[in-house]
């Protein structure tokens, strides 16, 4: 990030106030808003045209692997998440609790909740209990084996404090549960699901990502090991991006999920659960966004192109809507990626804030086109992912050729960039003190700026990890998966240590 | 329905019992099932695919038309819903509210509610008042408007008596809220929202249903005017089946929902509403069932063919797959109504109970592929809309040749019957008594047989309504929108009316 140096769309600019900035790039772009309800969000259609994409992506990549959707209850009797003891003490803190089904008129004439439940429900933060209790009832037979399910749903975590798409009370997820007969199927399943999270990362939000496995301290609730993607923001901190879990048979004996082998004896079977959320759309914002707005992936943009009519004269507005409308027609009619191009028309009559809204709202491609374009066969261009000032004229035709090609130039471009921020921002470090200097605060008022990711060697002790954390607010963000075995001693303690981890700052 | 007189794959059959064959066919198709959680359900993979197509259809359908999805949080504050008086009157009674925000141990060491919120949530039994919220702060020119939003989401009435897909405490659905500056610019669509459902019902669901407006005590609470869709079920009973509301200014009132005019006066918008849930599945089971399972219309079903290799030697196996899957490749190339044909292959070694299965899942078309077929480059097929034992041999090629042609004769013969079912029980009635027929049971054993839908006139009074529900259990599904104004007398008390109205039973 350089420092501001001249007016941009956005204040303040990434450099000056970070955490403010992606306030005010989402309220810009028309992503989302706080609503009314402590906690919880409103998607707007710009924001829900983006998560539609990368469900459909998602969907469609589950699928290919066999995983079909299914739809279990919103609610979870207090006793079914009690069933399995690290899971119940990981969510109690932040559950909401429904206690009552009607209203009535109280003493005061006002409504007051009447009804009382005799267990209270819980609205599901996460199902795999509820879940369980469908497994439990599904499962027989080795015959039925793998289930393999999956579903699209919101949840409940009561945080206290919210920030839009990056931790709110209500979100909305995907969430995977599988069973399997044996260990190796199930561990096979959860790296497998973690490769479609780091695929959908890197090929469709042009992010890169980390594959790795958590520290046993940053595992989920009643989970054997949980691998997560970790991708590097703008301001250098580290956003989890998907999880995928090996749950060992923890919940299959918590919820009595059981088969019957060829052999005919009974068995608990192996599950696994993964999920990735709207949080997502947190991390395209902070891997993307610019001083002037966000900056959307074609590959996932609600629309990749919008087309800006200009008409400066009434009797100029039949021939430039005509030619934009017929343009518009023939756009719609490329295929991108398996899918129709998506093109806006933007006539309103509001100058040249017109364009700067379309910048802000991070749409890949701006079209402008006037009656002297209308002469000359051209079309006026702006890629987002070039400054706002370098357009070009390019022949309709062309434009119309070349497309996909500058969609595809735009999608690789912004993935390469944000390669070589994280490249440019991770260091290997062996010495404490150079490892200490790293994650310090350049500027005390700015504590966001620093260093990085660290690949640093780890003991292996939770005592030391938890050190480093109460001392600089760096986690081992993962055991990276695909690293060399190396030995070396311990960053802060100096044990010995048989590979680097990942230390980062995180969202 | 004829009497029972061969053996079924359902028991009871339609005549003997349909409640219970509901009931039972639902089990048998493996389209969902009731949770441990009171009044929910879960939908399983079979019957979530199903969901899957008709969400596809109709979000199509409505795009077309302008509307964006977006996203509104799952809760709403108690302040809010009390906003528009007859709006919570009407939904008080079977409101979830949630009071805490924790769990913590209580005095005997087990799990208890804590965290007490100040103001009660409700977990949304519809949106009007929380979306209200949000369209006050996004209108504020005319240039805002029509401002056309829908969302896909889970709801919760607290239903005491429920059946699955038809009455459930949580269902899903779509509701979509639209903002206008002018009464008749809301009416308009509120009517074209009414003929997409009718579309969808119609074209893809085979189910043939009547248009018209609700009476002001079947309106939703807070409308204006209720339109709906109505359809009949095999027994004779209607099932409402997408409801469109003219809200008038009575939400944009609630919620100060206001625009200013070109003139720069400040006004009211009017808005409208409208939804429609997995209740449908429930009524194409009703409609399209049959003793021997569910029957899907092709348009809408999970996957429109079943493969069924026939392997009686082991040394056949390697042959049999091999036709078996080059056939599956060939046939997921097929378009079908702008989607790919979806075709199972089931290889279970489990004899005749294989094609059985299919049948009660009502998959369209069964294919069998033995060596003998291979040997005549043939496949054996059954049609889903006729009988199990009425299978024919073609060559394959004709096969895969005719396959949309095959598809399409089965969603319209499947529409066709459904029709010739409505026109076989529907009664234009001018006489007190006759109505009284129509509407008594055959039998007291079997309350459910009766006539069906009658045409007759009515005054206009809630009295006379309120009675004839009394009397007879029969309510006035709607008065139609394509039928003539015609003098008459109403059939209970013999005051003039100008036209015929839609009596019936209904779910």
């Amino acid at each position: 990030m350089s420092k501001q140096s001249k007016q941009t769309a956005i204040s303040p600019c990434r450099a000056d106030d970070y955490p403010e900035w992606y306030q005010q790039v989402i309220k810009a772009s028309d992503l989302a808003e706080r609503s009314s309800v402590r906690g919880c969000m409103v998607i707007k259609p710009w924001g829900y045209g983006l998560w539609e994409n990368i469900m459909r992506v998602m969907d469609s990549l589950f699928k290919t692997t066999g995983v079909k959707n299914a739809y279990f209850p919103l609610f979870i009797p207090l006793s079914f998440l009690e069933k399995e003891a690290e899971h119940v003490e990981g969510f109690a803190k932040e559950c909401a609790v429904v206690s009552h089904h009607r209203l009535e008129k109280g003493p005061e004439g006002n409504l007051v909740p009447a009804g009382p439940l005799t267990e209270p429900l819980i609205v599901r933060p996460t199902s795999e209990t509820i879940i369980g209790d469908s497994f439990a009832k599904w499962i027989t037979s080795y015959r039925d084996l793998p289930l393999l399910i999956n579903q699209w749903a919101n949840v409940v975590r009561w945080e206290m404090r919210t920030r839009i798409f990056l931790r709110t009370s209500e979100f909305l997820w995907q969430e995977g549960h599988t069973a399997h007969a044996t260990r190796e199927e199930a561990e096979e399943r959860t790296r497998l699901m973690l490769d479609i999270y780091a695929q959908t990362a890197e090929e469709y939000l042009a992010m890169p990502v980390i594959k790795g496995h958590k520290t046993p301290s940053e595992r989920f609730p009643g989970a054997v090991d949980t691998l997560s993607v970790e991708a590097m923001m703008q301001d250098y901190k580290a956003l989890q991006s998907g999880t995928s879990h090996f749950l060992g048979q923890n919940f299959a004996k918590a919820s009595q999920i059981t088969y019957q082998t060829a052999a005919e004896s009974e068995e608990y079977v192996w599950t696994t659960s993964w999920g990735s959320s709207t949080r997502l759309i947190g991390g395209v914002i902070m891997t993307h966004g610019d001083d002037n707005g966000i900056i959307l992936p074609p590959k996932i943009a609600p629309s990749q192109v919008v087309l800006l009519p200009i008409i400066r004269k009434p009797k100029e507005r039949d021939a430039v809507m005509h030619y934009t409308e017929s343009l518009a027609q023939e756009l719609k009619s490329i295929n991108y990626h398996g899918h129709a191009i998506q093109v806006e028309i933007d006539n309103r009559d509001i100058g040249g804030a017109r364009g700067w809204d379309w910048i802000k709202k991070g749409i890949p491609l701006r079209v402008e086109i006037g009656p002297r374009d209308i002469d000359a066969e051209s079309v006026y261009i702006g890629r987002r992912d070039k400054d706002p000032k370098d357009r070009q004229s390019i022949s309709r035709n062309q434009f119309v050729r070349e497309l996909t090609t500058v969609l595809d130039d735009i999608q690789i471009s912004l993935f390469e960039r944000a390669l070589a921020l994280r490249k440019a921002h991770t260091q290997h470090i062996d010495d404490k003190r150079q490892f200490i200097d790293f994650f310090t605060p350049r500027n005390q008022e700015k504590p966001e700026i620093h260093g990085g990711f660290a690949y640093s060697h780890w003991c292996g002790a939770e005592t030391c990890e938890a050190q480093i954390k109460n001392d600089l607010k760096v986690t081992i963000r993962c055991i990276p998966i695909e690293a060399d075995q190396e030995k070396g001693t311990c960053i802060y303690c100096n044990q010995p240590s048989t590979q680097r981890v990942v230390y980062a700052k995180a969202y």
